[in-house]
């Protein structure tokens, strides 16, 4: 791992480890990815103004986000099924993250439960929810949640039906994955990823009542998610739940109004990463008219994209109160568990903190717009 | 054909089926392809803004086109001499387009015959139209199309002169194309094709009283088509026809207005799929300024460049009744005849389907400007 | 000749049958030939918005230029020591231009006499002039012009000092050529080249009345040409010829508007084909500034990076009379001698007729405006 | 040296001599390296207007830079350790540059002292400053600079910590060097190079009391500077040195007037060649607005990705008194020690040189603003 010096080079060793059908599913997008591309491209188009001479002997990237202190603007975004990447899975991730001082938001399609991961995370902790069918269902999940010590919910509202994933379709993924004849040769060149998955417990959806039948996400999605969940169904959502909630998968100003209007405190702006539609906006292109629409009455957080320290910090310059981010972690436990996911957040940590003396300033609030502008590029 | 996901797999199973000289045609433009490409590369300047939380449970493409209920904001363009790419011909394309709910257009230029074509399909259909040198031939057509029960005509007018297209001038294809002996070795690595194409009648203009010589494309079109044609000779047809009617080739607004002046119900923009004059604009850098000029007169249709069911809502969001495309369905067809049209067809349904209710609309009436925006690119 | 379908494939054949120091010569431009690429790829910048149904039977691109009936708007450019690229050398090229019906130039530095040139011309002719240091030559060779019948004096004005041609430093590029022990692997592979070579009189500028001395263009400029030359040499010059006159090599407005002021009929919108200073502006992204600026006092011609019958009209339609070009023929000369340059200007006259008539236009008097537009593209 | 005909011919000779941990700390950049090859791309957005027919027989690159005369409006930047490139280190580049009669700026960190570069070069000379802990210590330098003749102070202000160097990380570059086994057989086909090394006395920095331990650039920055160091501290500074200075490492506009206000008299506008903070500004895209916002009170100098005459003569025309480079002399250094010092700067000039004369201008105070625009770029 200490050769591992940023996140490319994680992710090169999580190709290296993971069976290929694996490392597709997490680094994969939607149709011909254009929007997986952009997310990461836009931030080129920032620039980063930097000031000189303020003394940055000490630089302190702490912040709340939604009333909860943490050590760094970043969050460890949700993600389904992690024992599929590395048999130790959630837990590493969710154990990391408390270490580190970040939130931590558990996927409700988790290989761990919403307790397991509690017991082993004493940090801040969100619990993720998609919008199922059984209504009794979500509520048995928000009453664990509470019960368990999560601070805030976050609904997901791009996933109404599973994006088109032409990777893992030809790849024929199943969750939790079937390998099949075609597979076994790319499984032998892993044997440390293969002799984990035969000899670990079956990969499963650890929040749900029923057994997981191994199907694709899209059929899975159609069956067990409610394509027709809409804003009054959020009423009594967050009706049920009464706490702090946040709303992700935002890129439209008056979908951040009515979020807020609804009751929501955080936006979270997001196209999940590029998996849902593609040629949706990247991230950081919407974040400035969102903030100018709902900035005053909630948080605004960026997902997507999101690979170095100066991404964080042209986000904040923007005015977001934090970013998110689910690949850096997961090419991190992909590539060696429990101590790929601390290098990976090492890394944030280490790039934050580098990235904000050379910026100039002391602590986030320090950073406003001044701080960035867009790239004058035209040849 | 399972195996195809997208249109991109279609294409390249008809690299690998059809002879060379027959792919060229297909999927060549003029001069150096700067139109070719930028009519499909252009979609990438426009995003798409997905609403969330609208409920899409069961999303509905269907529309109206001139009057006529079609299941799908999407025609088959028309294109000449399918027999060429597939034994089969435009029969296939006919019995798939009826069956998938959308207009199927004849080309004049087909190798099946209006009446023929008709037999197959009970499915809506136009009739394209040249301009031919001869009156009463055309007469004669349109009587024909009218009383097989084809409800539209397009009129092609950026045709007068056949485009610079070099890779057919390289191939030396002749229509119906004869077979040189630089053309064998690869007529020997596609077997199906060559054993279908040797087998069968020979490849004619099936509408045309004369026989079909073999001779380029540039020649034909000299010999018969009428340079000189123009609005006067419009108002003759228009007069004849008496029916529903389509412009096809159409990218100023001063020629959009006088096309509906002189009676046209529908514009289609179009530069004929980059074959003509190369540095024409993408149709979908001009749907807009046309839609602005006589969007409220006439319905507006966008040809050129589809190929994700992305790019037929983002032709819906800047006004567009429909799209039209014959690349897609053709892939289909060399790819592997009746089966492979069926193919292309069914992906652009689920394409369309799926990606309205990503960006939440569950009818093609809910598309409005606010869904898409020019992509805010610099660096 | 007859596969070479588009002056691409002309430029193919000279690599293939000239010696590379000569092809490189043509072909290379000044420092990281930025200037170069961009003289050709601005055009991309420009869309051609083609108009229908006008009736486009006969085409005629005839036009004047200077008060000279030409065949098409397109001049052939001055370029030096023709006999270097082939032994038929201007002789090729100026018997080819006058059977196009286009103006020939003739370069000062031309390896075959202005008599010479004039007895194997009977069309319309320029006579290009570097500025000399010593005046009387300049008056010999202006007096011989005008008894040779050619009927304007191009003056070219961008070469004070010659630019930095990295090409021709490294291959060590004299003129005429000394062939050194490295380029004779190359010269070995090229026989056809090398055998007219060596079997020729030796090259040399033809209208000076001294020998050329074995040495490089930046040596032979240093010595011969007038750095010091200004505008008051102009007045003089101008005094001496008392004819229509092109000054060739202005990209500013300021120097447009003196260069009418002094006298000038024609402005030659040119950077020397990217072959003296870098970043120069592309001649088409200027054009339309130094016709605002003096497009009623005076012919403007656009010279620079013109390749195909779109790039023509693009020129014409941003207000040039014409355009001018020498890479076009001098690739035929390289590749074939006279029946290269005969080749080149057809493909040059037909694509030029081809393209009008996909634009909607009859004649070069209909060509407006209206027919041109930046390309909007921003991903 | 002679086959080098231009920078980039410099650099890959460098690549050829000098170990690979060597080339890539003179090369390389932080993080992505965005901004290290934006810095350079950048000048491909401004195109040169050049002038006509003003006499450019002889041509004076010479300027005033805070009131010394110099031959070139072109500085030798600041660099640390040029031991490590050549054993003949800074004595080679000062000798060079005072030939030249350029301004040389002498690194704290350099590997020879203040006295022995002073010995060897009467040429102007500046020292630069890095922000030490010990104030004892920059007293002490600030009066041996003083009493060696060193004219002016520079403060490099964008260092307060060290970048993110990746390259270095991955070659674990110590300085001084530690040749670790990976290095050997690198080191062994680069016998020149490592000859040298081993046989020289140590490479140190020769300015500072302490001897330099081994251990990489971002531990020493860590141990040795002041990242308190802030405006008050200049003020001390200044009043200690109480002569002319610059301040290095200023994008931003209000950091310019305050170092105005501070009592600067020049400004470098600098990232420090993309080694920083990557994502900053490219000096030449920031340049107008600080000559808008201190241009009549400071002289403003342009350093970084300065490899061309025309980029020199774009910085000018955009209102900088000069521009500074450290990369060009090192790859000359690099390669051949003095003699590849003198080629670089000699390439430096003539380039200057002949670009003066294609732009058509015969002094520095001719160039102003309309000699440069930006690329109308959009395709």
């Amino acid at each position: 791992m200490e050769n591992c010096v940023n996140l490319a080079d994680l992710r090169r060793a999580a190709i290296r480890r993971a069976h290929p059908i694996v490392f597709d599913y997490i680094d994969g997008g939607a149709d011909d990815e254009h929007t997986l591309a952009r997310n990461a491209t836009a931030f080129a188009d920032y620039e980063l103004m930097f000031r000189v001479l303020v003394g940055v002997e000490s630089v302190d990237p702490g912040t709340r986000i939604l009333g909860q202190q943490t050590t760094l603007p970043y969050i460890a975004s949700p993600a389904a099924g992690n024992r599929l990447f590395h048999t130790e899975g959630e837990l590493a991730v969710a154990r990391a993250s408390a270490e580190a001082g970040i939130i931590y938001c558990l996927s409700t399609l988790a290989s761990a439960s919403i307790e397991a991961v509690a017991e082993v995370s004493k940090g801040p902790k969100w619990f993720q929810l998609y919008v199922w069918k059984d209504r009794a269902l979500v509520k048995e999940m928000l009453d664990r949640a509470r019960a368990a010590g999560y601070q805030a919910l976050i609904l997901t509202v791009d996933f109404p039906i599973a994006g088109n994933r032409e990777r893992d379709l030809k790849n024929q993924l199943f969750i939790p994955p079937k390998i099949r004849p075609r597979h076994v040769w790319d499984a032998l060149k892993r044997p440390g990823w293969t002799v984990d998955y035969l000899f670990s417990p079956p990969i499963r959806y650890a929040n749900l009542s029923q057994d997981s039948p191994a199907i694709s996400l899209a059929d899975f999605v159609a069956a067990q998610l409610n394509a027709a969940f809409d804003w009054h169904d959020v009423e009594w959502l967050l009706g049920e739940w009464n706490g702090p909630s946040v709303i992700k998968g935002i890129v439209r100003t008056d979908d951040a109004r009515r979020a807020v209007a609804t009751g929501f405190n955080g936006i979270m702006v997001s196209n999940h990463g590029g998996r849902q539609l593609d040629f949706s906006p990247a991230p950081i292109d919407v974040l400035g008219s969102i903030i100018d629409e709902v900035g005053a009455a909630a948080e605004v957080i960026l997902d997507g994209g999101v690979r170095r320290g100066t991404d964080v910090l042209k986000a904040l310059a923007l005015g977001a109160r934090a970013v998110s981010a689910a690949r850096p972690y997961l090419y991190g436990l992909a590539a060696a568990g429990y101590p790929g996911v601390r290098r990976a957040l090492d890394l944030v940590d280490r790039s934050i903190r580098r990235d904000m003396a050379l910026l100039g300033v002391r602590s986030v609030a320090e950073i406003d717009s001044s701080f960035v502008r867009r790239t004058p590029r035209q040849a």
